[in-house]
């Protein structure tokens, strides 16, 4: 027999935090502090297994699930004293969903489950208040509704809306216990007339229905689409917890709260958070009263009027912090938790490690290895390298003037700039079309999370630091103001309006979520340095890390940016765009246009000076660090004119006329570019475009030599597929190389290598690793090629790939391990094979994705490369998969 | 010590038939001649050992060799009494390449090797023939002069033509032996001058040099070439065969000649030959002299006047015979022959297997069977499947009036049509250009191979049925006329004449190389039956193989010709080409144009009434045959009207407007359609598509059930690269097929599968196992991802590809074993270890191909499946391929 239900509570736990995979964050982490000692309701969580038995299953349950929920119900009943379904003393239970990855608010919840006409008679004679027991009684029925049954919220809402209009009222707070006793057969008369079938009176059946609601909630489109964002896969399932509900809401002596252990803004070691009195939990996070502070720093230091926690409760207050210190301690990790006192008792709903920014995350690693709480491997773990980006993008530069025209919660730090849209929808189809947005909402719900995704930065005008915009922005690196009350949306009209200010959709606005400031128009951005903790653990991860990482760069400032995000070389330098510049761009196209080969050499004769130039200046940046030149790569028709007066001054230039132009250019048109005459097959066909190229990197590496400089080039030749024309054109570069030192009387040293960028050469990477010096993984084309993908056109299908679950990550993104990651396999394995310890690195976009390079890892890769910007990302990235390598080799 | 000379000769015999990869196909064959008894003259050979060894070390030999040389000479010297390089007696040589395939013409000879101005007086002794002995050493410094020193022969022939213009002498045999001996020293200062050093007189240096020059001679442009066009390795190198000479122009009592034991060109089982009295060899095959028949049966039959070896040499005629008759039960294969009559004495010089048309080649190895000299497979293993194309493509219809200007002799069977060129050059310029182009020339030579690769066929005016062009088309299996003596070419003009006609460059006429006829103008073709031995034959492949041959079809046309051409079934019906109909595409456009899926919808209503006609008619046909459909593959765009003419209907039919078709037009463009959204992309977002097709499908098939008939469909989803794109559309797919049962109340069978031609599904065969019923290996596309090579624009560099050999073959044509066959390998591994007898075919055009069915048998596929006239071929080829695999098992 399996076990299905794990117990916890004061009266006998089963489960723990290491259980995450069964039991969902939530359940692990209830049974955990239950364990702790701590003051948590009891209650049962029904496992993740059953949750993939379900839909592996046609929506049913294993058969003996029913008498373990039944048992562990018992043992509820009996550690509170109380009855499920009993007009004495009732049992109310709240059904909760958690899976292992936190998914907040993408799957349901049902509170106050277990009221009827009978027990709702027991919570009065209880509580001897009416108007909270029908209130209460009223809202299960239309969360339950909702959530179970599918009936439309605003059904309820507007009925709700036409009692109070025909008796005057305004507030739900004028509502008496009566009203609410009058409001409760309508609606459950509406829920009959809607769903056909008779609200459930029957606790077991509400209980049944839940359950089953919460597990059907793991498949609804919100979660769905919440886990292909994040790459969730679709088997871990959420577990359920049922536990006994315990309420914020009973009075004065009742309130609620969620808080951070630090920071989780700065990452200062403060406790921080945000309560409400008599309020029950869901209203904090949903946004709609603004929350107090907790503690009394909090409120001085943001200015705010309303009592904190501190003040109101300093009893409990202190209990609270002590709770905090345990947790902290025990979990080694920022804990982000939830809290409800009841009629003076306090009780922890919830704990789970904090979602912080990627400032606080370094602070908060860096205080803790100091603090000695963690080492300094736990410190790299803790931080998602993919975060840094945060750091490592366009922060506002201080020193510009700006037009603030309104301020909220500084909620997610950075700088976004764009133009405002009014919904999640809107956000989606105008950053398809190539807009930067930033969406503006009152507040935002679970169905926002697309638009928020393609948005630059996110704007609400209610909602705390804890709210789900706050949450999510944070989660996703977005810059955010939260809470900006000042300003006010016009749905109708798409206006903001602030002040004297109406800013329309489409209008220009920059957000700054360090600061909480919205401005008009755009603002100058700068580049923070890698400083502070942020360089602490910088060096950390360098420590630790054993692959290279390199950049992709190849203009003198792409190399700075590098060299100062601390890349340990260049692992791409992509010549061609060397070309571009206007004055040698025609230089490039009289080559292209040339009749013969000895007019081709007078043209390239000609940029070869400009070439030898750049590779100096690169290669005086880089002394010292290996610098990999990538030969011409593109098709020649990209070097082509495009307008007529481009082409008139080629015709100039090449001392040809606009027809012979017309004509080369139609020549050169192909069907498929991406597998035309490009890479070395432009080499096979003219061997004096990379001789010229070869004869620059040498001129070059010579040059800088006789400065005393210290340069290993590592020349790379791009699309090999056949080892001959690896061979030739190895050969032909060697020549060169041989001649110019030769001619310069300088001695060398350089490495010949190859782009291993199609499924043949992994297929045949031992013959070419007989040639190549060195091979490096162009994952770019290789993903084109094993999935016959065109990287151009590919959004007319990704989108609904992604959609439809087809695939769950972008393979441009992440690398494809089942697919092109098994080829680099091959080539790694069939290149080593041939010449142990074959330096082997990749430079497509993976290079910077940390997935990507936990994959490298486990290759054996010897380096990555990646874009400037994601190079701190990569080192951090690298780190971490060097510490994974070494728990799994323990 | 290694062996590297190899003597043969009545004096002692090292080498054997078996023996060609070392000793190449002539001296292997001439070893076994000398085991056999026949009068050989004495000599041997130099391994193509030592053609390797001299490449790969700088064109040195090694170190043995020479004495190992000297040793054999001398071997021949005292078998023969005769001393190389003495003034008495003195041995003459021959040097000639042999490679173990053959490469007639490519290489270098060297004859008459040994005379100088001491053994020239020797051979004056002997001969008492003083001219016949100063032309032959005047022959001799020309051949080396050109051969060896590299002195142009023009020089040579202008040196003799002044001097006979001096003397008034118009013919060479107007020359004494005075006048060549005056000649001698003229010739040898001659080289001199042009050389820098004397012509060598000691016959060592000779000999040397002659064998440097003909191992040079492998890597000389036209060898590779031919190597490339035929697919020979630059590995296997050649031999030198070092013999003594035999003369056949010492007088009238000597002849040379060639002979074939049958027919090669229709297979009569009749001697069959030309020879020419008092002329050396060379003088038959360069088609100089127009040759006398070889029996009085030829001669008659023939009409010519000159008399017969029958008549001639009757004693020597029938030891001829029984030689025939000897080697061809010996080598049980026909042989192609050389002889010489040297003062009455028979010398075989030569014999290999000869080369024959398809026509003979069926009814020499039928008649060879009927006479107990071979068995089935010996006969199938002897006939070269890629020859039958010859019988599988038009011929002239006996019908049709022609207006025939002239007749030749029908050297190469099979009619074409083209416009006539007279240079090599101009027809592969023409045919690069998509011109069909036939070569006329006076006679051809071995430069002319490309052109004569490039043309639909070739006529001379000169030359016999064993001339150059003959012997090369015939292995090329181009229809080629010979020896139209009526026509004359001027070349100045470009012109041909044909008494009163004159044809310039460019105009159009057919030949029949079957009859020999040269006609104005296109001629119309038909294609001949399978009947006779060709029916024999195919019915041996068929019990001998074990592979499946289907066609690739689609119209009834083609089903009807696949069926009437053997095919086991169709293996890709490719339904977009039924779209493409006038009547047609516009439903087509109107569905692309749809705004939304009820639109596409309501389209594809329009289209499927005539898609499941289009299968129902196939189904017909194709009764009690599996067949494969693929359903819709290309990128929309490619039926999008093109011409303002076809957007102004499409507009009308779709009920939108022109702006808005060109707005949609530009939304399909892709950069790279190739990898763009086609394939099963296209049903994952338009599922109504497939869904559509499968309907029509499965309502043909239902409609062919009822009328008795037996289908099976065989749908197959093209492009799949991931697991779940086949899941998805597979239970699409079913659903279609469970719905049409139930409406139309029949019950059928049928399969889904998919085309496996992506690396990626190459590399995870095994999930996609799981859901396939079978695999049908799309190898263009798969090449074409696996090289990155566009089909549509290889053309840029394919041909210099091949040209400087960095890949020997066109991988479109023959399978690239070590890239995309090891895809392939680990497909049908991967696939059938999750499916045991997984059903795996191919389809791309590499199916029709017999080196690529040999592959295909190795992997074990089920079947090929190749266009509708190759499935003969495919017959064969599998047949071969699968004896082969006996053989290996064996």
């Amino acid at each position: 027999m399996s076990k299905w239900v794990y117990n916890f509570g004061s009266y006998g736990t089963e489960g723990k935090a290491s259980m995450k995979d069964l039991l969902g964050g939530k359940g692990a982490n209830l049974a955990e502090m239950c364990s702790l000692g701590l003051p948590v309701p009891p209650g049962f969580t029904i496992t993740t297994e059953v949750c993939n038995w379900y839909f592996e299953h046609d929506k049913k349950y294993p058969e003996d699930l029913k008498s373990q929920v039944m048992n562990s119900l018992r043992v509820v009943e009996e550690g509170l004293s109380r009855k499920f379904g009993s007009g004495e003393k009732p049992l109310l239970l709240s059904i909760r969903s958690g899976a292992s990855s936190s998914m907040p608010g993408m799957m349901d919840t049902v509170l106050n489950l277990g009221l009827n006409d009978r027990t709702v008679d027991g919570m009065v004679d209880e509580t001897r208040d009416d108007r909270f027991v029908y209130d209460s009684y009223r809202r299960f029925i239309q969360m339950y509704g909702n959530v179970v049954l599918g009936i439309e919220n605003e059904i309820f809402e507007s009925m709700l809306e036409d009692y109070k209009g025909d008796r005057g009222f305004s507030l739900d707070a004028d509502l008496t216990g009566e009203d609410w006793k009058v409001l409760i057969p309508i609606f459950k008369n509406r829920v009959k007339e809607e769903f056909g079938v008779s609200f459930p009176e029957d606790p077991k059946a509400q209980l049944w229905g839940a359950i089953g609601s919460v597990f059907g909630s793991w498949m609804n489109s919100r979660a769905k689409t919440y886990r292909r964002i994040h790459g969730i896969s679709e088997k871990l399932g959420t577990a359920v917890n049922v536990q006994a509900m315990v309420f914020g809401n009973m009075g004065k002596d009742c309130a609620t709260g969620v808080c951070f252990s630090r920071n989780p803004s700065t990452g200062e070691n403060k406790f921080f958070g945000e309560f409400l009195v008599n309020a029950q939990g869901e209203d904090v996070v949903a946004g709609i009263r603004t929350p107090q502070p907790l503690t009394l720093a909090e409120k001085k230091a943001s200015g705010i009027n309303s009592a904190s926690m501190e003040e109101c409760f300093p009893g409990l207050f202190s209990e609270l912090c002590k709770i905090r210190e345990r947790l902290e301690a025990h979990y080694k990790d920022m804990q982000d938790m939830e809290f409800t006192i009841e009629r003076g008792h306090l009780w922890m709903l919830q704990t789970r490690n904090g979602k912080r920014t990627i400032k606080a995350a370094l602070q908060i690693a860096s205080d803790m290895v100091k603090e000695g709480l963690i080492n300094k491997q736990d410190a790299l773990i803790m931080i998602n390298p993919g975060q840094l980006d945060q750091l490592l993008h366009p922060m506002l530069d201080p020193n510009t003037q700006t037009d603030v025209i309104g301020h909220g919660l500084p909620a997610s730090p950075g700088g976004a700039t764009g133009r405002i849209v009014f919904s999640a929808r809107d956000a989606e189809e105008w950053a398809a079309n190539g807009e930067k947005i930033i969406l503006v909402r009152t507040e935002t719900s679970p169905e926002d999370i697309g638009g928020m995704h393609a948005a630059e930065g996110i704007l609400t005008t209610r909602g705390g630091m804890t709210s789900h915009a706050a949450v999510v922005a944070r989660g996703m690196g977005l810059p955010c103001v939260t809470g900006a009350t000042d300003l006010r949306i016009d749905l109708i009209n798409k206006t903001l309006i602030a002040g004297s200010h109406k800013f329309l959709e489409g209008d220009t606005l920059t957000i700054d979520g360090t600061a909480g400031n919205i401005m008009v128009g755009a603002v100058n951005m700068i580049l923070p340095e890698i400083t502070g903790d942020f360089q602490t653990i910088m060096g950390w991860a360098d420590e630790i890390r054993t692959m290279g990482v390199r950049a992709n760069a190849e203009t003198p400032e792409e190399a700075e940016t590098a060299k100062n995000f601390g890349a340990d070389g260049i692992g791409l330098s992509r010549t061609e765009h060397m070309f571009f510049d206007p004055d040698r761009i025609n230089h490039m196209r009289e080559m292209i246009l040339a009749p013969d080969q000895n007019l081709r050499r007078a043209a390239l004769a000609k940029l070869l000076p400009y070439q030898r130039d750049d590779f100096i200046q690169l290669f005086r940046i880089m002394d010292g660090l290996p610098v990999t030149v990538r030969l011409l790569d593109p098709p020649l028709n990209e070097f082509l004119p495009r307008t007529e007066d481009e082409i008139l001054k080629v015709a100039e230039v090449a001392e040809s006329d606009v027809k012979a132009i017309n004509v080369r250019k139609q020549e050169l048109e192909e069907s498929n570019p991406m597998l035309g005459h490009r890479g070395c097959r432009l080499a096979i066909t003219y061997p004096e475009v990379y001789e010229m190229q070869a004869r620059a990197i040498f001129e070059a590496t010579a040059a800088v030599a006789k400065e005393g400089l210290e340069i290993t080039p590592e020349v790379m030749i791009p699309l090999v597929g056949i080892k001959l024309e690896l061979s030739v054109l190895s050969d032909l570069v060697t020549q060169v190389a041989e001649a110019v030192s030769t001619e310069l009387g300088v001695e060398f040293k350089y490495m010949i290598g190859t782009m291993v960028e199609l499924p043949r050469a992994c297929l045949i990477a031992d013959e070419i690793a007989k040639i190549a010096d060195f091979f490096s993984f162009g994952t770019n084309d290789l993903t084109q090629t094993t999935f016959g993908f065109s990287r151009d056109d590919i959004n007319s299908f990704l989108e609904i790939y992604l959609k439809k679950g087809i695939i769950s990550k972008d393979p441009f993104v992440t690398l494809d391990e089942k697919g092109v990651g098994k080829l680099i396999k091959l080539g790694v394995e069939k290149g080593r094979n041939v010449k142990p310890g074959l330096k082997i690195g990749i430079c497509g976009e993976h290079g910077g994705d940390p997935e990507s390079i936990n994959f490298c890892q486990e290759l054996g890769l010897t380096y990555v490369s990646c874009s400037p910007f994601r190079v701190p990302i990569a080192r951090l990235a690298a780190a971490q998969a060097a510490i994974q390598e070494k728990q799994r080799a323990a």
